[in-house]
């Protein structure tokens, strides 16, 4: 454990449901599959309401991922990328972020799509999408704009 | 510790630095303040072109948060809402996402709008703002609509 680094206890507050076993068979940025989120008992009081919102923000950390470098390469070009230009993996925290589209909810089970995770990935939050903060008409993305994502 | 909950190391990539000491004194969502990140020494190269997006989400640990609950009362209105159709910071994990914009970025330092930090406040991740993934126009916001966020 280096200087800066803390010693946290994260609470899971579910897990994902994919038909997608391993990373390697799993499709970037999620496609139109449907995954469901399944909310452990103790939290499906904080869903309330949450049927009102057809996007979500859903951050989950990827138990599988190792390590992480500060120069990464991805699928999009050939190039290294600075890792926090990217949404790589290996990153210094594995925690990652998809926005989804919430398809239908069932008691404890939130069934989204553009979620690209494996079963049984950890849950760590859900926020809502909100446009007034979230809705970036102008964003530009650097080297991202020559490729196709 | 929970049957669910996972004991982590997470890597404080950096801090921010924000006119703000408390979190009575800081506005929500961070308005037009400009506030610094100030990233690390081991993690610089991770910023590499960065400077070519003009958007991007900041994940930060809310050190000073304590406790949850899964309904919560948010400034919005008068009702109690599910803790995962807001932002409150008494969530199970108070991890904050602001999607911020980047003014400038010196070194190690980024200057940036829209984040609603206080100083001293760790940072755990940068991704990129990237409109074919977080860009959904037709949003619907449930309870919010009502409200002016």
């Amino acid at each position: 454990m280096k200087l800066h680094d803390m010693s946290v206890n994260l609470k899971v507050i579910g897990i994902i449901h994919s038909k997608y076993k391993t990373t390697f068979e799993a499709p970037r940025q999620g496609k139109d599959e449907i995954s469901r989120i399944e909310i452990y008992k103790e939290y499906i009081e904080g869903l309330t309401d949450i049927d009102g919102f057809s996007h979500l923000h859903v951050y989950y950390w990827l138990h599988k991922s190792e390590g992480f470098s500060n120069l990464v390469k991805t699928p999009w070009d050939e190039n290294l990328h600075g890792v926090f230009t990217t949404r790589s993996p290996h990153r210094p925290n594995p925690i990652a972020h998809s926005v989804v589209e919430l398809i239908e909810r069932e008691e404890n089970i939130l069934s989204v799509k553009r979620l690209d995770a494996i079963e049984g990935t950890p849950v760590i939050d859900i926020k809502p999408y909100v446009k007034s903060l979230d809705f970036k008409e102008n964003a530009k993305t650097g080297w991202m704009e020559k490729t196709k994502l």
